[in-house]
């Protein structure tokens, strides 16, 4: 916020960007070096739907973590996992087309479907910021192409249990429709299990779509490296759609990628650990009037105590407090008044203390 | 081509792709290897825009190439130059909108002005492969919102005369409509000045927009960075478009360009040597019956003399005579016969003595 300055035994808390500010590990460094000076290809463009080894690792990996069978076929690596989004709606839904996003939405999801033309159809989420697909059955119409998920949630954490996944996927089966499921933070799921079991269907590739980043496992932000599994027949189109945006996904963050799968899994299982703890953090701090809706992945979702809505008190809370933190205006349609009583507090830059600090922040500010 | 093989003393020829096939120098892989390991900040994201110092380096080389004054808010960096047009456009026309191409044309313009429901209009090139403004200014209706013009030309290699692009400019300008000029392949002209003038107009920002990619020139087409050149006010849209597809480009790659225009000016001057010799062998090389209609960059466009379609005639040519060329079909309307009749020659990948051997097959092979 221009002009606004913070006083050093007060720095600002940043909870506002849901990625990681720290590089990747060390030995993570040294292969994204060695490949940019031993490996020529590295330099030079790929196959569109990218490198034929990461495909088939993370099919490998995919089918270790959840069962059932995913081929490299059904693999397509994106310039991060945002730009899976828009290439598979975009071989969804034309424009006049509707696609069911449960609200609070991550509003990347809602801007790519507004600027195609796309009516994004929001279905509320009840208790436990959790949809319902009996609601979205109601919403759906001869218009509707897909159903998007995002469990872990962006932006209320919340994880959706395995049981809610199935009826969501049965419903769209039902109907012909797509059921996207973005998991880019199922690396901290909480839960031991599988996230589901919907890739056992031995045809799941004709309604799930799962969207998958690399850049929060690895800390990748700045490598743009991200995956959408489907059918080989919907890849087909998604690389008519790469192959004119982007040709292929760049090589170094590929190559950054697959070392990570290969090497990385100890040192992912501790950063997960550090994720889960710093949510048992959120979870059983001290913070009266404020409720926690939702939480998990890097994401506390709150409905706030004070009269104010969501957009005025961010900036205040910058101001005042040095916390900057986005409001729920920003996750839901101007339509719904839900927004202007909430904020979502991202965590995954700040540890145990950091939170407690933040708390005392809370606790003390009143607008 | 499946189940065809390439015996020894005739290995294939691929001409069909316009990208170097080399690495860039050592020089620019220690540069990108040592970002990796010393710079938290190659591996996170970064500004929607690009990086300030890519940006504001990109605005003084274009300044001292082109003259006139091009600041850093007027650039934006993207996943490769083909996104800085998706980007564009978007920004430009909306469904239902019309955009004017020259054929032959780029296929990649017209794959994204399809995907996103807006007309091309062709605009059929005459003499010396060089398109007509006033046959253009025909072409202008009140749903036209910009014409495209890539120069040096692909697929044509022609480039473009500076009055020729003055003239476009006045007319795009007189009509309140956008003059896109791709010069990705600039840094391969052949005359020794600027390509044009039009930066010099003080409010240029109003009417021109030109896209650049530092793949060629640099030998970057596995890092994807590209460039667009336009008013503020646009690239406020653009980042809207960028922010919801990529979020930012990658980290390393814009390192690599911006290390690249500060340190390889003479290895680039050596670079534009070699293709300009490569063109004369084109130009000055023997093929009866064959018509260089077009010539420059890292293409000759050439009319074959054969009774059958181009696109009938590139397998055989890959099957009987070892030769991967692109056929003009791929480069105008289905409606245009023209295409039949043509076939593009990207020569970026061999030298003169390729070239003399790519003739010598050619003057060899009947269908």
């Amino acid at each position: 916020m221009e002009g606004v300055t913070f006083p050093p035994d007060r720095p600002l808390i940043n909870v506002s960007q849901a990625a990681p500010v720290d590089p990747p590990p060390e030995g993570m460094r040294q292969a994204i070096a060695e490949a940019a000076l031993k490996d020529a290809s590295a330099h030079l463009y790929g196959p569109v739907l990218g490198l034929p080894d990461l495909r088939s690792e993370l099919a490998a990996k995919t089918s270790r973590i959840y069962g059932g069978t995913i081929r490299e076929g059904q693999v397509a690596i994106t310039a991060g996992c945002n730009q899976a989004f828009c290439a598979i709606t975009a071989t969804l839904a034309a424009p006049g087309d509707e696609v069911i996003l449960p609200t609070p939405w991550y509003f990347n999801h809602k801007m790519w479907l507004d600027m195609s033309g796309v009516k994004a159809v929001p279905l509320p989420c009840g208790a436990g910021l959790l949809p319902d697909p009996d609601q979205a059955k109601a919403l759906i119409t001869p218009a509707t192409r897909a159903i998007v998920l995002v469990s872990p949630n962006n932006p209320c954490g919340v994880e959706y249990p395995a049981p809610l996944l199935r009826a969501f996927y049965d419903l769209a089966k039902a109907h012909g429709i797509a059921l996207i499921v973005d998991e880019t933070y199922r690396d901290f799921h909480a839960a031991p299990d599988a996230p589901h079991d919907l890739f056992s269907d031995p045809d799941w590739d004709s309604t799930l779509i799962q969207l998958y980043s690399f850049s929060k496992a690895y800390r990748l932000t700045g490598h743009r490296v991200g995956a959408a599994l489907t059918s080989p027949a919907r890849l087909a189109q998604v690389e008519k759609f790469l192959d004119t945006v982007t040709i292929c996904p760049n090589q170094l963050g590929q190559r950054a990628a697959l070392w990570g799968m290969r090497n990385l899994d100890q040192w992912l299982a501790g950063e997960r650990d550090e994720i889960l703890a710093r949510r048992t953090a959120m979870e059983t701090g001290t913070l009266p009037g404020w409720d926690l809706l939702g939480c998990g992945a890097y994401f506390g979702y709150f409905r706030h105590p004070f009269d104010l809505p969501s957009d005025e008190l961010a900036p205040k809370l910058v101001r005042d407090a040095g916390i900057l933190a986005l409001p729920g205006t920003m996750f839901r349609p101007a339509s719904d008044p839900a927004g202007g009583h909430e904020m979502r507090i991202a965590f995954a830059n700040i540890d145990s203390q950091g939170i407690a600090d933040l708390f005392a922040r809370l606790r003390g500010f009143a607008p």
